[in-house]
């Protein structure tokens, strides 16, 4: 028998020492605690808005069944129940989109879902668009496969295309409306990148976490867009549409047509989760279905409508002043130049300090976000408009 | 820029098709439409009982919060809340073990924490005792690692010593009381366990899901044992302990004392777990608070001691009948010599037509296992009287 030591896999050394967003949270409590409370975080994109009134009572009643000898439930379906996986398929039909229920796996988080993914394909070529949520690049990292960093900037609009990318296969992480930057691809953009993986026989993990607030034009589902069913993944979560923050849910799509090899993809993956994951919680699960009915989806959609008012006024406050900025119409994401050519984490402190506001630094989401911040306008309408006041006042933005 | 193909990783093909319980639960399913209903389930560990009074209590309570404006709560901390980790602090610390807050990290069930570890080393020997729970065995090939098989069997009652590998450093699994075996390491098996990985570097993964079980003489935690804290990390569950098998909670304990190399492992899993898991629902982890409180506490060794009731009842017939059985005293899964050499997949069978019981083929656990089958008794005193009537008139162990 060889002897071999135990190391840890070279990749964690090439992580960042914290994770982007435990290291902002671990600051603003610091200036806290020296400055005072009057600090409004719009760093991360957490919700304003508690879940609907429906989500409650759907729990109120299952953590009732859970208590009950006769009506509690046990172990989940690992993918899903059935009663969330359908109103799921119902919700993207009437959308427009033909999803059948066994191509749904229901799970607790884009995170989880998207990092499941890491380490199914055999030291794949991975394009990811900088700058992008961490996840994407850290198990990219963790799984020691080789990266091929898109770059968006002021000239693309951070929406880069497939052009400059040699033609081989490759799993590529798109994102749209993008965190950070409230981009969006419109459907020609889109078309492209498909035509492109299907040319290629490369996979698209399709990131639809902000789908819930693409205006017309823009689309909610990555299957709008034809030839998507042979080779996108789509995740989708309650996170942002219906403030499940605390709640943890979400959900993949793998249709059947996608294939790797002679291998459904869909197989695969639901063969690995089986042996990894044991279902999301029952209660949960209920109040995921509630917000999918009509009555749930009206107000849902009510809230994020609020939250685009907000990110309406924070851009014109931007545009006004000058500052190029993207985001804030398909999205509550502004990502805005630091003026004056300032780094990115230098703006941070300075509008810490003279603003009292909270940004996420453009550099967090790799070295394509040096010179730019993210605000998010998932807050109530009162603090946006304390906030730009906060910013009139210091004249940050000047 | 070389050409690859995208590839599913080779040990994904060496995986059994479908997940062991998955393939049981289809079986069941098919003779139930076939038969009628009145089958007895003891295949799957699922429990009896609902979870106690005050974990609904506590749901329906923090769902209230989820509804409010100011006492809803967003994003959960991804290592789980501060209540929830002093709270098993607390509870280690009433029964002798110190652990601090900092080194216990909430997660969503056994099987998502044990998978965690799988990436983490690159490529490490791996000692995994046969028969076992599935998800050790696959995540070893999901990953492509080298797997040592130590075989459990009659002559060591299912609880094999290291004395037989060779002295180099492992990945080593243990499960004690053991799934499927419900077979005990006492502290002298244990100690050896532990000395031996201190001895060659190794470190242990130590599966405690039925630790609440484990009766006088035998550990509740890995870290009664001297010198686990330098090689140990010990994964608990409240699916066993609280009947959370559908609300899904769990925790990792990882001493800093813990180093690979000149990293400490806590820090590793911590950065691996920020980048790739949003936490526990906010809902849940109240739950898990309120079943770890003295009155809540008490409410589960009730609802334990009459699993352990049933599975003595179960373990007095195998043993009157002269059948070769290990557990049923720290844990209520009973391990069962098939009569005859029947097969464990023939013997299964057999047991469905003829008792109307369904157990889990040992040869579904690994080689090991074959000629065994395991028996739940997460039950009522009522199932087991009507298996146990079953396996009478049928003759079945005769």
């Amino acid at each position: 028998m060889d002897r071999c030591n135990l190391n840890i896999k070279e990749g964690y050394f090439k992580l960042t020492e914290r994770y982007l967003f435990s290291d902002i949270r671990k600051k603003v409590n610091d200036y806290k605690k020296e400055y005072g409370k009057e600090v409004i975080d719009m760093s991360v994109g957490d919700v304003a808005y508690p879940i609907p009134r429906i989500a409650v009572d759907a729990m109120i009643t299952a953590s009732r069944e859970m208590g009950d000898n006769v009506r509690k439930r046990g172990y989940p379906p690992e993918n899903g129940y059935d009663f969330l996986r359908n109103a799921l398929a119902d919700r993207y039909f009437k959308n427009g989109v033909n999803i059948s229920t066994d191509e749904i796996l229901i799970g607790d988080g884009s995170k989880t879902d998207v990092a499941l993914f890491a380490d199914i394909f055999d030291n794949p070529a991975t394009v990811i668009i900088e700058p992008c949520y961490p996840v994407y690049i850290d198990c990219a990292l963790m799984s020691g496969r080789r990266v091929y960093n898109l770059h968006g900037n002021k000239n693309n609009y951070f929406l880069p295309l497939p052009d400059e990318l040699e033609k081989q296969p490759y799993v590529i992480y798109l994102c749209s409306p993008n965190n950070p930057t409230g981009a969006s691809y419109d459907k020609k953009g889109l078309e492209k990148w498909i035509d492109f993986a299907n040319e290629t026989e490369s996979i698209i993990l399709f990131d639809a976490a902000y789908s819930a607030f693409a205006r017309k034009d823009f689309v909610k589902s990555v299957y709008e867009i034809k030839g998507a069913r042979k080779c996108a993944v789509e995740f989708g979560s309650f996170s942002k549409f219906a403030g499940f923050t605390g709640l943890r849910c979400s959900w993949t799509l793998i249709p059947k047509d996608l294939k790797i090899g002679e291998k459904r993809l869909l197989e695969v993956v639901k063969r690995r989760k089986s042996a990894i994951f044991n279902g999301v919680s029952y209660v949960t699960q209920r109040a995921a279905q509630a917000v999918l009915s009509d009555k749930g989806c009206m107000e849902c959609s009510e809230i994020i409508n609020k939250y685009l008012s907000c990110s309406k006024l924070l851009r014109k406050y931007l545009v006004d002043k000058g500052i190029f900025a993207t985001g804030g119409e398909n999205c509550p994401y502004l990502w805005a130049e630091c003026p004056n050519g300032v780094s990115s984490y230098d703006f941070f402190e300075n509008m810490l300090l003279n603003s009292k506001v909270v940004c996420t630094p453009g550099a967090g989401f790799g070295a394509s976000g040096e010179g730019f911040i993210r605000l998010s306008c998932f807050q109530t309408e009162e603090t946006v408009l304390k906030a730009l006041s906060n910013f009139k006042l210091s004249g940050i933005f000047d």
